[in-house]
């Protein structure tokens, strides 16, 4: 077996690379919700002053990734990191590639949906890790309008959605990884597989994507023989409050327990009591914006020393749903220590 | 600078991964070309028995990887690899996402357009090079019928092309990397930039990439201290019959000879006398069945020692253009050496 390899999915990383810089972004909603103090910069509206929801959403990855670099003491153009690995929702991930237009550095488009936070930071950890860089800058983003419209409808229609429905997180998260600095680090890596539950409906990604995150958490505690106990928070990146509570069944019957240091960022994001969003957030931003803005500052307060982020994808596209194939899920786990 | 980083955008791999099985599939007219007799397997036409085009896709990409594991010896399922690394053109990759399930072993959705193959290539070599993994499988698609109703027209349309649009080749490429092994070793990866040309033609992609796979490929010479003779050939991605004439020019004025040992995958692909495809093949199959089915087979031989894969990325949406956007573009290098 590879030697940082610890089993199937999990890997160890020998010298784990530091969080040096972080940043979140956040829309207006978001601005309003419980994490609203939280984050580097909100946004008034959803278009921030662009032509287009896509200008704006790519604004924000953009702003994420400069204030995230500004936080590290990177502050040259074009910025000194070696590699930037990035993804969004919209089709051909292009707030990701127009964002690396204008950070003109060497990049890798990644597309995990709304997993692409924890997969850039585990392929971003392993470039550093295994001596091919020394900054690698990660970033991803979702944006309410752009992904409403070209997944499901375009929210003008106001069309009436289920209880279980999510509502797409509007916003963006940067990370910037090193060799060695002052902040939390990356210690072990678990990439999930492609796992399909039967789930066919595009409003419940909640329950396409909970057996994903049970089967990745399960994966990266047998294989690094942790208890739940372990850490601090354990979190899952979107699947909002019917999703989180069908993980917290779905690990039961692992015997699992996901009790009170388990959480989901899409149900941390919005007041339910007050924001209408039905079942809680989603989207790439939803993990992002929770980890950059709030649990990253939470470790740096010492209130949080050892977490485990399981970003969650709902791996869709409209045609598929269209064409009547099932949602298949994924989820990767990254372990954050201070 | 990390141990193995050579330069702004180059790694060297220490211990260079071995390709130790790879395969090609490939359409009706790809078959009908000049490197038909190459390919492992194909198909008498689009639908490959499927009820849609993206099944028959995935279906695809489904043969190239089973024969590539078949080529490494690998025959178990779920196959004995540490990673499946894949991507294609379709919206959220889902032709990947939907293989992976099919392959149930942990996986990293990549995205890159047409560049997605040696993007695979390259981040497999570092997962495997860097002690993450004994094995790991790299797959790319496209397919004529499902990238060009999706970027431009349903085919059955029948529009008129300009005689610089490329026509998307149909297939899919997969191959096995490996620790140790016969066969090829994977030593230098360059990873491009995203660059705009200022190109905002959908149907002129070889103009918008070639100026990409000229940066990625000086880049690659500047920094390894090596001269275009030192490949036997050097092969970019999909530029077509236009876009490799154009980047003969752009390589002329930086001082780089792009001579009879250059070429471009998706100007070998055709027989532009009686087949009719314009300028030559696009998409991700173009660099990934020309390398998989027809370079490495000349390497196995004896007849290229040592060559240099360009694949080319045109980082294009439909709303990207529809909002008049340019296409920016992106190109990686992976040397490859017997």
């Amino acid at each position: 077996m590879a030697k940082k390899r610890i089993g199937l999915h999990t890997v160890r990383l020998e010298q784990p690379p530091v969080i040096i810089g972080a940043a979140a972004v956040a829309g207006p909603m978001e601005a309003q919700g419980p994490l609203g103090h939280e984050y580097d910069q909100t946004y008034p509206d959803l278009t921030i002053g662009q032509s287009s929801f896509e200008r704006a959403e790519r604004q924000m990855m953009i702003d994420a990734c400069n204030l995230a670099l500004q936080r590290a003491g990177i502050t040259k153009k074009p910025p000194a990191v070696d590699y930037f690995l990035a993804g969004d929702l919209l089709n051909q991930i292009i707030t990701a590639t127009f964002s690396g237009l204008q950070l003109a550095v060497p990049m890798y488009g990644l597309y995990g949906a709304c997993s692409t936070f924890s997969e850039a930071l585990a392929v971003g950890a392993k470039l550093i890790d295994g001596g091919y860089a020394d900054r690698v800058l990660c970033a991803v983003s979702s944006h309410n309008a752009t992904v409403e419209r070209q997944y499901r409808y375009p929210t003008e229609y106001g069309s009436q959605r289920k209880p279980y429905a999510q509502f797409t997180v509007t916003g963006a998260g940067a990370v910037v990884l090193a060799v060695s600095g002052d902040g939390p680090r990356i210690t072990y890596c678990t990439t999930g597989k492609v796992v399909d539950y039967g789930i066919a409906d595009p409003f419940n990604q909640g329950a396409a994507m909970a057996p994903a995150a049970v089967e990745t958490i399960h994966a990266h505690l047998t294989e690094t023989g942790r208890t739940v106990d372990f850490y601090d928070l354990i979190v899952t990146g979107d699947l909002a409050r019917f999703g989180r509570d069908m993980a917290i069944k779905l690990a039961a019957e692992r015997n699992l327990t996901l009790g009170k240091n388990y959480n989901d960022c899409g149900a941390m994001i919005y007041d339910h009591t007050r924001q209408d969003v039905h079942s809680g957030g989603s989207g790439c931003a939803s993990s992002a914006i929770v980890t950059c803005g709030h649990l990253l500052k939470e470790m740096a307060r010492g209130k949080l020393k050892r977490i485990l982020v399981v970003a969650t994808g709902a791996l869709l596209s409209p045609t598929t749903f269209q064409q009547g194939e099932n949602i298949p899920a994924i989820a990767h786990a990254v372990a954050l220590e201070a």
